[in-house]
């Protein structure tokens, strides 16, 4: 009885009984080469459980209306259900409400799927908290911090992009169906109350709009791509931190490939696809967006090409979050690589203090250790190993206190504002991604 | 006093008392060839005003910690305040919070020019709330609707515009400063008191992460585009709509151009710049995608270049939604020609829901429709023309009160359903925007 | 015995007499987040064929280097080629070679269709050159053009696909085997000599450059999609003469869809979707243009990311084309409704020239025939009938032979330079197009 | 008497002695938001010198036709070039051809630039070519390679993006003058004559295509996109080789910044820009193709949103070059750390080889190295250094010639196939280049 909604909105080509939907009027059937590109990919198995979900309430709605003149008729020919479901709908509202249930439902899978990867970041975070590297910016040595503090910056996005992703969900939550073709319903359907059988929470305000509208496709598209940068450039970092030359992590195994033609090799092929797709998820937001633009108001079937890019950011960004979320659970830190790392040079952040406190003004401090930092390049050493004499030949107010900077512990306890490196305020941060964690699933509790 | 940030993160060559920032280690100046990559566009004069307000702010924030030491010394040498601020600010956290404080204020803006454009639809929509015209679906006549339904359709359009916008203001509203070049701030600021003076509502929960999230530009440059989508789409309507074939609006001298060859011409340019722009705000969006993608973490001057796209895209929705505005405030609706354009074709589902409650199914109706249009085209009548004995030759049921079928506000007023295009329905919707528009106004008024 | 190259570059995990090619460095086998990232679609089957050939040819290159030592064994083990397949040979350099052979031979495939799209419109155009229709701009009515000019037109754009998809091939025809996995191949093997045996024109310069060089890939894409906007337009034209406004022409039922909904509809659904694919593979190439960017040289994974991209945009660049062809072979022009919609206002440019050839300046001559515009919309009637003595009212130089303007056919006869709309000019654009097409048939018919 | 283009095609508003061009027939003036909308930038002053030009061939192609009648009153009222340029001529194919005009000049430009960078990189090659370093795949060290390989593999997309640029000039150089506004020109100019004055090879062929085809800018686009990515991926290779970990270069103090916070600090910013601004240079043809998509036919105002683009991809991609060579040329390689950073692991592939030579199948050979690879791992020692035995109880083939395997020049010079990394085929490469740089030169010279 259900009708295949593979050609859908407007223009289905399904045939019941030998009797084509729209065929009274058409004295040709359709081109091979028209099929060719209506169907290129059988894309609407997809939405078959929630497109019967949909037919149900809609036939529940409309059955007061047209109950007693079609009882018999119905009965006899087609069964109870089937011959409504076309009374006052339109393929347009119709798939517009398949594609708005089913991405509700992925969006809960994809929402799971982020919070584990906030949760692996955690427990690393707290369990090697001890850990320090070098921070990076220009993927120049600049400071040393907390492997944790590392983590948990990548906690921040993917944190982030829960919030982005949970905000899209009032803009999917209404309701096209009652739309019909273009003109709204005409047979008196109580649309709030087909809102609440299909858990909708609100109703679309016009029905000339709500028929074209896929800006939750658009927005959605977007907040994958936005999701896939961001899964990027953790595997770009993870990436180097894996070269033989910083080797700070080692992947696993599991997440490891090897080469056809060097057998000592093991590349990080999973962090360059996660890399990789990021580019092609940027491609299905970029592609529907100029699908979009300029199109005429309602329905065009230029809309149909909504679906594919829709189900490859699915499918993707739910294989390259699980694929992240595998890496980081298995990944080694090389706690010693990255303490090695480390050069007293970067504490030179901290001679310029040094003079603050002694009265220099910051910009001056600062290009006082500029002449160290060339001092020490002249002499070979470390800007530690300057002699006393030699310093004071550039600024007298160095002192023998001056042995006292170097320390890569101490010099990061300084940093204890919020969001700083400082062991606390590390620790205060991962309190925070748990305590996000902790109320997104008691969300999940209540919702189930 | 105010040192330029025109090449700022990290890595200004600006020069104080021909001292360079950062000069003290180089040997040789940058070449102009480099000078010229950096400073391309001069456009951070657009930021100076937040940026004064944020160095104000950290000056009275840091400037217990290093008060005792340096106020003589300073007070000598650059005055009170000016010394001060790079101690444990960088340019990373300082650029990245003049630009959320930028955009803050701009957003204030475009809101405006949303809520302008929404009061011009509902005035529309309300006093020529009696003019119907074809409601088009695939640009084929389909359904008789109201025009009040189809400017609508848009104001629904652009009230998701403004609630889109607004929601992205909780991740603007995150403090970077704070945060240094990475590691954090080792002066024991106060961030949350920091935020307070600079109206952030929140700081920013780790330092790696705050000096290199750009997130929010990426969230505003896809906001952009997606409304300027919806401009293109309005545009398209409003081109067509403009032809001498279709003649349903006319253009107002004041937004319309003629041709240099052509006397007799009179062109909707406006409206194709609307449409060829929201190309444009697409471009800027993806381009800066791809720009952050694979980015290693925290701050690389790759990000230097969110600020063209992201002044571009600020600007040109801005003009584009004062013209949209000023388009849709001066143009004529010619009622005539849209009643004209309306064929009893248009009633064919009318037809067909006639057979339903004469107890026919809506399939076999639809189909019984089908070849009464191909009859009515091969006797090149009208549908309603159809002489009973012929109508009967196809399905006995039809009977005299098939007459009753063709009037077409009668039509429209079975379509009562909420978003539907009966008179009640309509009014409804614009009572809902009224209703937007009202508490959007509350909302300014609270706030200023 | 061949080995799938389903996961291909530097990294498969296939698996042959339970031998994994890289396993015996590795502790722990792939873990399935890792597999469903690599596979998620099953691409490779369709480089099965070409990368047979590459391995025959392969093989046969490098026989005289290993024959010797490895007979006995490679007949007793595995058979005479399979052993040998890899001394000196990568994915790398394999999989690169595939993708170019495979997209040699589609290219050959578009080229065909774009033939015969050119040759469809030859033909109409030379049945159909005494059609004339209003040339637009803005979409408003402009001056008379013939039909076959309008045909022309997209036919010149079709030749310039043609034309800059040739202008790929020498690209694409270079052999990267034999660059090994990056330091190039240490057989003394002659690629030159490979290169003929695959039909190559040559061979690539520098092996760490060819393992990752995929700039074919990304200009076939970009061609794909600039193709797609010329069937973009051509849609939108297609779309708009068919509308009942309109009415200039009428589509095919075998190009046509109806509505479920709406009994008397009849859509350019395949219009359409030309047009909304057009987005489709713009969003292909962005997305490659992203992954490409930034990508450390040589071989990485991301480069997988290419085979997607470039089959979706093949298959539906061929759809396309194919769909486009059925179209413009199958509607019908209906010269009537062209005609009628000529207004003499279109003649406002001969106007001027009336004056111009009179002595007066162009530009005052198109001031004038404003006045002439306004004053004939006062009086609610053509140019064409305002009275002698109004139109000396407005310039004493408008005499008798002004009537003599009026006529569409000698209007466009006057535009007869080269490219024009003149009845001469128009032919000899068929004839260029046709010659074009002969010769592209004489280059098939040589290389067949 | 030259008149401003910049509100152009079709649409000017400029203004001469008080009179609008097409003013004649509008009862009001622009408003100022469409004013705005229009000209948000003066960006065809870019345009005036070549318009001029066009403007001058055009007026003495025209002379003749109208000069009998016209002379005296020219003469009088506008002198005697001014009044005839509108005669037949639009904005639309005057524009158009500005642009190609303006286009072709900045190519002979940027092609100049681009033998510069070829050029520095042949001279580095030819002198480093002793330097040894890693050939990396997936960013982990492969097989060893020269530094001036590394370098011809980018010479080699350089000279790809120099031939990929000469390929456009064809479809550049064809002549749009004389296409009016859409139906051709009237007065029986001779077109191949004034594109012979403007020295163009062709003239434009479809008088409707002309007007709006704009091909070449989004084909320019793209060039500059894909150039970009060739830019960001050197950048990416450098700015990892410049990191504190790998050490391989030191950027020249003239392409390098300091930081305004960390005195030791030496960034890359340079190259960053360069990475940045292909993510621009991928949004500028992004966009202008949306813009492109789904327009109809000939000219509408959209194709205004061209220029913006066009210019600042032209302006972005010379800084980028001129920025890259400049790096290029200074920039030190450190040969011991390249050479330190070789590993005998890197032969595995080697002693793969000597396997293969003694009868092993490369598969089984690639196998038993694995094996070596984890015992060595196993016994923290080099694959060079396990004892004979060991290696015989791995595989008994193994025997004391095992030890000539290590030796990193001897490995590399067995790769001498075309292309490879030996030092004739490096050699050879350059000479390539060499000649291609000759014959670019060659070309300039014979043109001017």
């Amino acid at each position: 009885m259900s009708e295949s909604i593979n050609s859908h909105p407007d223009c289905s080509r399904s045939v019941q009984n030998g009797m084509k939907m729209w065929g009274g009027r058409f004295a040709a059937g359709p081109s091979s080469s028209m099929d060719a590109l209506n169907k290129s990919i059988s894309f609407d198995q997809r939405l078959w459980q929630v497109d019967i979900d949909g037919s149900v309430a809609y036939a529940k709605e409309t059955d007061e209306d047209i109950h007693t003149a079609n009882e018999r008729r119905l009965t006899e020919i087609i069964g109870p259900v089937g011959g409504k479901l076309h009374t006052g709908r339109s393929r347009n509202d119709q798939v517009a409400t398949d594609l708005r249930m089913w991405l509700k439902d992925e969006i809960v899978i994809i929402e799971g799927l982020l919070v584990k990867i906030l949760d692996v970041l955690c427990n690393r975070a707290e369990t090697e908290l001890d850990i320090v590297m070098p921070g990076y910016t220009h993927l120049q040595r600049a400071q040393p911090v907390r492997w944790s503090h590392f983590l948990m910056s990548y906690a921040v996005s993917f944190k982030s992009d829960y919030v982005r992703l949970n905000s899209l969900l009032p803009e999917i939550d209404e309701l096209p169906l009652g739309s019909g073709a273009v003109a709204g319903n005409p047979l008196g359907i109580n649309r709030e109350y087909l809102a609440s059988l299909l858990a909708f929470s609100n109703v679309a305000l016009n029905s000339m709009h709500a028929v074209s509208d896929r800006d939750f496709v658009a927005q959605f598209l977007q907040w994958a791509a936005l999701t896939g940068i961001h899964l990027s450039r953790l595997s770009e970092d993870l990436i180097i931190y894996s070269t033989k030359e910083f080797r700070f992590i080692t992947m696993s195994d599991q997440y490891s490939s090897g080469s056809s033609l060097m057998p000592q090799k093991k590349n990080p092929d999973v962090l360059e696809l996660l890399r990789g797709k990021a580019g092609r998820l940027i491609g299905n937001h970029t592609g529907f967006m100029c699908t979009l633009k300029g199109l005429p108001s309602t329905y065009s079937k230029d809309l149909q090409e909504d679906k594919e890019p829709l189900f490859d950011s699915v499918d993707q960004i739910k294989i390259m979050l699980d694929a992240a979320h595998g890496v980081l659970a298995t990944l080694t830190i090389n706690a010693n690589a990255c303490r090695s790392a480390l050069s007293f040079d970067m504490l030179a952040t901290d001679v310029a203090y040094y003079l603050v406190r002694k009265g220099v003004p910051f910009r001056e401090a600062h290009h006082i250790v500029g002449k160290l930092v060339v001092l020490a390049e002249g002499k070979q050493c470390h800007l530690k190993d300057i002699a006393l004499k030699d310093l004071q030949s550039i600024d007298h107010r160095f002192a023998d206190d001056y042995a006292q900077i170097w320390d890569f512990e101490k010099s990061m306890e300084q940093y204890s504002a919020t969001g700083s490196t400082a062991h606390a305020a590390v620790w205060q941060q991962i309190a925070t991604i748990r305590e996000f964690i902790m109320n997104t699933k008691e969300r999940f509790t209540i919702e189930q």
